[in-house]
């Protein structure tokens, strides 16, 4: 056996995290766009549409559980073990807030905010942004495109940030109840959690590829 | 003198650290233990149960101390010496934690709410998971048994999440003062941060197993 | 060529670094300093003094975007390349949780509580000390100087949550408008998660000596 077919025999183990990521971004994407639908009229949250987030941040979860029974099963990986393990879990964490903002504003019975359909538009910006640069990473030896897509997620970060800091001003001058004030503060809150962790992972990608490129 | 001897020559050093490991986990396993008890009735907290909690903050304090201490002095460590730092980094955050919610408990003169009772609960059960992890990391070779409690510390951190999302919801509906609903949720929020932490440190130990195993 | 002059050749590379995080230091205590003489008064917060953080805030982002760039250039760094990319990033959150602070005071017209100046102290002085550290990082091989400054970040980290903790319960004893309490409480918060990011910065620097010393 070559050299050539020594490494061709361990492609397939080494691609299926590539495959596992993938996947994960393609859920991600599916569920912020659907979050975007959800959130577009100002009529409650309907409970279809959180069972519908639910199922999103479930079938996240069991990718996960894949991704970290492959790393028990493979020797090779396609960059460090502990790389892939904290990607797999900030990846987690978008999904994990994704669906905490829907659930809280269906919890709090809080009327649909125009703001949280802004949102959820630089959310799903953001994620479409990480699923390219996710995509990208098979090719760790030409990093720019991914870099690209890391920076552009900065800047939906900071757009987040300065709604938000907007948001919240306005709110406090608005004339609504304290309590329902207190609501909303929290759900802008976990709204712009998500993209700070779409930046958490972009930061992680960056830094493997700093290392292997 | 033959390998073997070579070898046992390094042990007690490594055994130093799995040693203060465990010190860390019985710590804390007596402080979350104390805290089921402390917030067993629904009097308000006393001072005395307060001191004993910022004792095991402090006792926690020392034994990371001692370990910082034993990694400048040892160069033979059993896993990688940043590893050793990050995972008693987030040991340390859950005395911490345990240790911030009963102090705000106090502070703020909240009412003791039958929610905290089943929040320390969950933060006991997970807590002795997390010793058991610990106690089983001897073995680096044999990492199910390790896994398996890492599986539950992650699902008594799924229980407290959603317990704190219902016990939030209740509390937005309840007649309660504003200020009141605002200590109360502050001090849900340390609770769940504490189950937070375990998962934190859990995730740490899986990585640690995910290299060398 | 010797092998001394081999190593000479490398050098500046390796310099490149160090001067970085030495002008981030600086952009940092300047930054905190200001922070001090514009909450020193009880007046409202100037727009100028506002102007002057986000001046800072843009700067410390230029420097942290010009460590990447060079992580991207350079094959020789003084250590493991995530370590200067997790290093950068927390120290730049130190410069955003700053600036944070300034822009809510001025956002919720919130008037400059005395406690507000006690803050920007402790950060002033957590940020120096910080400082120190990273001046001292040159000479990897003699850790103790660093190590007792980290020491030290970790005091004004205790320091700064008593502070908040004594704050808070004030706040809630007060008869303020409870609108007003919420918008302390998050002034709070944030200038509190600065030296929580100090602290951070600091660790991130002693699991850096821990492996190289």
């Amino acid at each position: 056996m070559n050299i050539s077919a020594f490494f061709r025999l361990f492609q397939p183990k080494d691609k299926v995290f590539y495959s596992l990521f993938e996947q994960v971004a393609d859920n991600l994407a599916a569920m912020s766009k659907d979050l975007v639908d959800g959130l577009k009229s100002e009529e409650a949250i309907t409970e279809g549409f959180y069972k519908k987030m639910e199922d999103y941040e479930h079938a996240n979860d069991k990718l996960t559980h894949n991704i970290y029974i492959e790393l028990g099963k493979n020797f090779i990986t396609p960059f460090d073990r502990e790389d892939i393990h904290q990607l797999t879990s900030s990846l987690d964490d978008i999904a994990d807030f994704i669906y905490a903002s829907t659930k809280y504003i269906l919890l709090y019975k809080s009327p649909v905010m125009p703001c949280y359909s802004s949102f959820a538009s630089i959310i799903n910006d953001s994620v479409l942004e990480l699923k390219k640069a996710i995509y990208a990473m098979r090719d760790l030896k030409k990093p720019k495109e991914v870099f690209a897509h890391c920076v552009e997620i900065n800047r939906m970060e900071n757009m987040a940030d300065d709604l938000f800091s907007k948001e919240i001003s306005a709110l406090f001058e608005s004339n609504k109840e304290v309590l329902d004030i207190i609501k909303i503060k929290s759900i802008l809150e976990y709204l712009e959690d998500v993209t700070d962790k779409c930046e958490k992972s972009a930061n992680i990608i960056e830094s493997i590829l700093v290392k292997y490129s």
